[in-house]
């Protein structure tokens, strides 16, 4: 198992950085007197496909060789990094195979179909989920692209927080929200080695919170029925995110539910910006540690902004 | 009747620059497929107060001088002017007297409260507002601020598109919503002066068309009871607004209501921001006229993004 090194994030860096957008660093004076903190918002919900994922997917399609290249990439997925490895794929004119349950909401199939996905669909469990992976790998010859627990994905993520230090300096401390990990152990790689006096810390959901089990264990600790609006952080940590994590991340913030729908709602009207629950994490744990992060410079990377606005627990 | 010259908004400019947002430009590329030409959005919606309304008011309020000042600034609205007034007068430290329906929804409310703005209620009728608010003036000596027929707000509201111009060069077309004309007026004047090629349409709700039927029979033309999503555009041209605009602006097009809609949702959609009705105006327009536009650069103004996300109407 090998840790991506600073010198693999700039190499990604260097992959990505044409295709990706520069997303901006917003700012919100109201948010600040309430937080009684200093918060920079990197923006990645106007990334393309409307997440960081693009980032990862796009620097793991790049990677491949050619003739591994021409058969494409799979994974199973109805979430960002679907939608992201398969524009990722369309952009390189490879078929992108994307294992999806029949009762994937249709937003999420028509923005896998918008990029030129192909979608295969299996029944809603996890067995089904990775044979029909499994069977569409052997038939394809399409490389298995994992959300999170893959070195190029990894490498790709970290990106986000090399333009947010680039612009912003003397961070005091970078919030990210962890699920899988990938963009938390990204991230911690590249402040670890840009910024050596800027703490990282991970937000997690308190109704999913196997990686603050894990990072207080030391011991990889299994999901346990996680239940929370911020779908994007369902995931566990994997053997690789899980070592990076206890590597460099300094310590996990959890946040209750209802301070995650009033965090994410707080910024949808005050910023003006559209976010998914799982990109309100950070603040929803900034606002329940105030103590932790008073006067501070924190920087947070909204991870993205495909969100049901419609979804009658948010309004 | 003055009309403001092109250096008495460059003066406003002056006196406001550093109290205002320097706004972002947005792009879209899903927006640019769907319209056939190429959209750049300038987002007052970030502005401060979330209304390009804030640059009118600072405007209207740092000219005022330092004995009419400190008797403080009046208007009736119950809209975005309202919020712009009440912070612009906070800054500069004087009081602000916002004349409001008891029936006016209490967010609005809250906003000019929150901005230090004294409401002074009135029954819900036109009649009410206008004696409330010169028994104000009488009472305070406070100096009415019009939401738009007045010489330094329209002044104000021009430098958007000075910093529209300034970032996105060799635009064919600027299109903005209009309502009482503020806005558009200013803007004209702008484009007028720092581009002279690029025409100036006015985007207008079919169900409050009182400046298209204005504008094409050349005389003044009362509303004719409108209705519209778009509630920051249900007022009507005043005498000063109407003149420029028809001495400035080469076209108004109208929009139906479900292409308003149809615009908003949109734009949350793909672009990730908030915007409010009347800003979907322009895009809904574009839509229905896209044989004008086809090929085109055409520029924007976003004009604000305050807007009850759980309105039933909009999801």
């Amino acid at each position: 198992m090998e840790i991506p090194e600073w010198k693999d994030v700039l190499e990604a860096y260097t992959r990505i950085k044409s295709r990706v957008h520069y997303t901006p660093v917003f700012t919100c004076s109201a948010i600040n007197r309430i937080s009684g903190c200093e918060i920079f918002f990197k923006c990645e919900n106007f990334q393309k496909t409307g997440a960081f994922k693009f980032r990862g997917a796009s620097n793991a399609v790049l990677s491949l060789e050619q003739p591994q290249a021409e058969k494409g990439v799979a994974t199973h997925s109805s979430g960002n990094h679907a939608a992201a490895l398969a524009l990722a794929a369309q952009n390189r004119g490879i078929p992108a195979f994307i294992v999806m349950p029949e009762t994937a909401p249709r937003v999420k199939k028509d923005a896998v179909s918008s990029y030129g996905g192909e979608i295969v669909y299996c029944t809603p469990t996890l067995e089904a989920r990775e044979s029909t992976l499994k069977a569409v790998v052997k038939r394809t010859g399409a490389a298995f692209i994992h959300p999170y627990n893959n070195f190029d994905v990894i490498c790709g993520q970290a990106t986000a927080a090399i333009e947010l230090l680039e612009e912003i300096k003397d961070l005091d401390v970078v919030v990210v929200p962890v699920g899988g990990g990938g963009l938390l152990s990204g991230t911690a790689i590249t402040v670890t080695n840009l910024s050596q006096g800027t703490k990282i810390i991970a937000a997690e959901p308190k109704n999913a919170d196997d990686a603050f089990r894990s990072f207080k264990s030391g011991v990889l600790q299994p999901p346990l029925k996680p239940g929370t609006v911020a779908d994007g952080l369902l995931t566990a940590l994997a053997p690789l995110t899980f070592s990076i994590v206890m590597e460099y991340v300094d310590d996990i913030f959890c946040a209750r539910e209802d301070s995650i729908i009033n965090a994410m709602r707080f910024i949808w009207e005050r910023m003006k910006i559209i976010i998914e629950p799982s990109a309100a994490v950070p603040l929803a744990a900034i606002l329940e540690h105030r103590g932790f992060f008073y006067g501070r410079r924190v920087g947070i990377i909204i991870t993205g902004g495909n969100v049901d606005l419609t979804d009658q627990r948010f309004i």
